[in-house]
């Protein structure tokens, strides 16, 4: 396997309160590396739409940046308190609406207009911005060091969908598993679904871990089932986009498939992601909002449509998997296991 | 929904002994409808393995006529039987080799040696092609009219891959359900499986659903179990490319997945099958071989390479569905309920 170079990062914010969120876009990869320079709302929000920039962990540090590119749109940096706040919240809501399923956008929204509350400033709206951006490269460090050891030598590892380096700012949630089994000697080789419809798995997931060495072969998405079926996946691994109080995931389409095929023939099913994913508000994942997405995300691949002219198509761009499926959630505070409402509530407090 | 134009034919065999089989291009469609003038057997072959033709039963016909286009190019028509004799069995290994999954090629070449063994001549090789064909018809059309009660009005039916009239001469074995319950009046509505890597869903089968006027809608084939799991679905029907005589199903890979959810939740999944497709020599189907196609079908769609280059892939093209996941087969002699061994064996004799 030739080994691509090491990639562009996923989200770099350059300069002060009057600088530019650079953004790394992964809808042309992995043919073009090209970086998007975001200086106003209107740009990422577009670019959060489109999955310019994608991965919950990385769509809410963008978010955070976000909360400074369109505060300062709006107002100058001395103007009064009543008004920043006014700012503020017209500004999270347009960016909480870019995507519904994704927790971790609304929850670094809401956190940042909590740091901002007692005293709006642009300095503080960007100072909470980066306090999330680096808790978050610290998270995926953390995620892999406590799930690195589900990761056995000479293992096949099964993934959906990319939860990995261009998902975050750091390692990665479900990949840093991946990364940091790699950094500790150990072998194994990968499937990565390619998760259609937009090809996630394909374009990104073996992009960036061959670009990091990880022996990896690309899979249509319906043949994870077969494969496991016969025996030729240890285990999986994937992210979340929303985990309820009761350990239900919500993540991309095709998690639920890949789950039903694990539990049925005994291979554990890990999803790792930050606490930040979790929404204890919820009892359970059948009120998390899937998002529907265009119906020419499926009926198009590249340039060319697929279906004859007149054909519809139904795309719901996440699905749920229920906590009794999944082994074991990896957080940055360490394993959920068993997955259920008293041991996610252990370990997940509502302080955040 | 703008109704596309009825298609041509699958397949037809145009004049005598020194004839044409003519094939609808399979590759190039919904876009292009190309008919492929076939007039020698290294050409039929080359049509069957990249899929110009393809669906268990078509491939039977084809493989039927291509004895006759075989066996013409190698002796004449006064040749003696011993010539004639060594010319089948040559033309049957090679045709036979063609696609190793699909039994209905192994059977309708072992049909046509069988009935050309005692006085082997051109005209007897296309009579046999001929009813064979005939059959096939006759098949397709029972098969829908044993399946079509269990299409109820209202219903949303789920389909994965073609089974339909692009997958044989007639009506199809899956979609044939459809067309019966369409005429006899009902009204339902079809979700068809895009079925990656060649995406015969999209091409194929919402090409000639459109046509006869059903309304189809595309879903990638990983939103299945979730579809399925949130009750849009009423029934799952698919077709088979080989069953096992304890009634495991082998056919397009993804199928595995979709009986898992459906199981789950549910809602019958019915395999539609001539009796050919049968092969009462296997106990189960875990003997049945896989075919594992080209990885560039995996990484590429149309022109375009999807994942980095130096990246593989693994493209297994059938997956194996076991009898306890089928709440029923459909065949042109009734349906086979519960699917069972003794079940299987008390309607498909091993007459064939």
């Amino acid at each position: 396997m030739t080994r691509p170079p090491a990639h562009a990062a996923t989200l770099t914010f350059d300069g002060d309160v009057d600088g530019v969120l650079r953004l790394l876009d992964q809808t042309l990869l992995p043919q073009q590396t090209v970086i998007l320079d975001v200086r106003d709302l209107a740009t990422l929000v577009d670019a959060i739409r489109r999955l310019a920039v994608r991965g919950a962990p990385a769509i809410g540090v963008a978010a955070a940046y976000g909360m400074l590119l369109g505060v300062r749109e709006r107002v100058r940096g001395d103007a009064p308190p009543e008004r920043f706040r006014a700012a503020i919240d017209e500004v999270a809501t347009i960016l909480i609406g870019a995507r519904p399923t994704a927790v971790n956008l609304a929850w670094a929204v809401e956190r940042v207009r909590d740091a901002t509350r007692t005293a709006p400033t642009l300095a503080k709206l960007l100072a909470e911005a980066r306090a999330i951006h680096d808790e978050d490269v610290a998270c995926c460090a953390a995620i892999g060091a406590h799930g690195a050891p589900l990761i056995r030598d000479g293992a096949t590892v099964l993934t959906h969908c990319n939860a990995g380096r261009l998902a975050t700012t750091g390692d990665g949630t479900a990949l840093a598993l991946l990364y940091a089994a790699a950094r500790a000697g150990r072998r194994f080789r990968v499937l990565a679904d390619e998760t259609r419809p937009l090809l996630q798995g394909a374009r990104l997931t073996a992009y960036e871990l061959a670009a990091a060495g990880i022996p990896v072969e690309v899979v249509v998405d319906s043949a994870a089932a077969g494969l496991i079926a016969s025996g030729a996946v240890d285990l999986v691994v994937t992210g979340a986009d929303r985990i309820a109080r009761n350990g239900d995931v919500v993540n991309k389409v095709g998690t639920y498939g890949v789950a039903l095929a694990a539990a049925a023939h005994g291979v554990p099913l890990y999803v790792a992601a930050p606490s930040s994913t979790f929404d204890l508000a919820l009892a359970d994942g059948r009120a998390i909002p899937i998002e529907d997405r265009a119906a020419d995300e499926v009926l198009r691949v590249g340039d060319r449509r697929t279906a004859p002219d007149g054909v519809g198509a139904r795309n719901p761009a996440f699905d749920l998997t229920p906590a009794r499926l999944v082994s074991a959630l990896v957080t940055e505070r360490g394993l959920i296991q068993p997955v259920d409402e008293e041991h996610v509530k252990a370990l997940i407090r509502p302080d955040r």
